[in-house]
């Protein structure tokens, strides 16, 4: 089975949100709307993975337009980064087939210049490099003028993780810059009236998020801390039950109860 | 269409969540499982919202047992409280005689007590006087050994909302206090090691969450806002979309972008 974790440039337009919603429905396992940093974040899974990210795709391409987009986080395009990842015992090999597939139409029924990344190059490398150095993979080699370019890729699962701290954002910058490592990639942001260390955990069963939340607390006074998304069970399993709620976690969050409950089998 | 809030006295145990949830899956928009209130909050909707609540029932009767039950938040019993909810044109009439069923099938057929509420008697009233002034309305007349008594209700929309405070529970028990009126209920708690002030909001359209909140920060520092469940989308329509992200909401905690991503109609 596959995840497919979609990153769009939109999280202000209820409607436009709602009609997105709708396009994924058969294999939606949860939404994730940040009106701050104007993203939402769609999970999918299941046997219907691949037509429901194209779905999402599809709504995302008639109902929004970058030149609109007003936000703080990095971003190439309106449906900015579509990651499929192995779930159980599925490959990164399948999961590098389904990234093809969807760039491929990316591209050439949507127009949308497409890059690659995965085990060959990481999104941050992207990021830094799209338009600058690196052509895009698949073509058009320009952005598109309503919906930019897409990031499209084949990774392990990770957690995005916030974590909002009573600090400047010079010093949550600080904070971020000492977080980084092999298994962790952390920027810091004002998110509204908010400071906030936003985190990808590359290598949850190294570095999950009761690490990185004691990591900050020992540095800055820590306000909350924020899931984005879903976790796989195991990384529940690994936090004692008294810490759950502090750090945003339940079995509420994890992928096999959202599974369950859109009567979806568990990955094999 | 009718929408049913089930509240159990378990959220800890992983599995048993997985398990209830996979008895819900047709009808569940929301599950909300809260470690340190040992609860979890099941929202339930569209046409198989009975059979749903049902499905929950028989299997948090077969997997609960209260006799094991810690926690700091009011309760009867492990199938606590389960309102329903009349949802665009539903009658609350609707919503009666669904509760009236539910709790006929509980008494009889799982021989738990059942205490009804709703325009004639309010939850708080039934949970102050159940067992000491008050004898259920459905037998049995004791509670049930291992799932003690259920509060079935019919109620208008509300919003669970609970906001920590960095303050002692004495100061939140006074705030709450303040908060209390005709269209705020409120209590305070040590949840874990923050503490809480945990409202229902019973008349959103005349106090919502953005009132209480500055409410609540005009006297003590707020620290994280936490909404349980969902809320109509006319809660968002209130409230600025540059706020939705510090009071926990956005268009992925309305009942109606739930409903669309189960592929469920809206309420008429």
């Amino acid at each position: 089975m596959l995840e497919c974790v979609i990153n769009l440039a939109e999280g202000r337009e209820t409607r436009a949100v709602e009609a997105i919603v709708q396009a994924a429905a058969p294999a939606l396992l949860d939404v994730h709307v940040d009106a701050d940093h104007n993203r939402s974040v769609f999970t999918l899974a299941g046997p219907m993975v691949e037509d429901a990210a194209w779905s999402i795709a599809e709504a995302a391409a008639h109902l929004l337009d970058i030149r609109h987009h007003v936000g703080v986080h990095p971003w190439l395009g309106a449906i900015d980064v579509v990651p499929f990842v192995p779930l159980g015992t599925a490959s990164l090999d399948a999961a590098i087939e389904a990234r093809n597939r969807m760039g491929a139409r990316l591209a050439s029924e949507l127009s949308v210049p497409v890059f690659f990344y995965g085990p060959e190059r990481g999104l941050p490398e992207v990021r830094r490099r799209a338009f600058r150095d690196l052509a895009p993979d698949l073509r058009p080699t320009r952005p598109n003028p309503r919906l930019g370019a897409s990031c499209v890729g084949a990774r392990g699962p990770l957690v995005a993780y916030n974590v909002v701290v009573d600090a400047s954002l010079e010093v949550a910058r600080e904070v971020a810059r000492e977080l980084r490592g092999p298994a962790v990639r952390a920027l810091a942001f004002q998110a509204g009236r908010r400071v906030q260390v936003s985190m990808n955990l590359i290598d949850p069963r190294v570095v999950g998020p009761a690490q990185v939340v004691d990591r900050i607390a020992s540095r800055v006074s820590v306000r909350v801390c924020e899931l984005v998304g879903l976790v796989p069970r195991w990384v529940l399993d690994d936090i004692p039950a008294e810490r759950w709620a502090e750090l945003d976690l339940g079995p509420d969050r994890t992928i096999e109860v959202r599974l369950l409950a859109r009567g979806l089998p568990l990955p094999a």
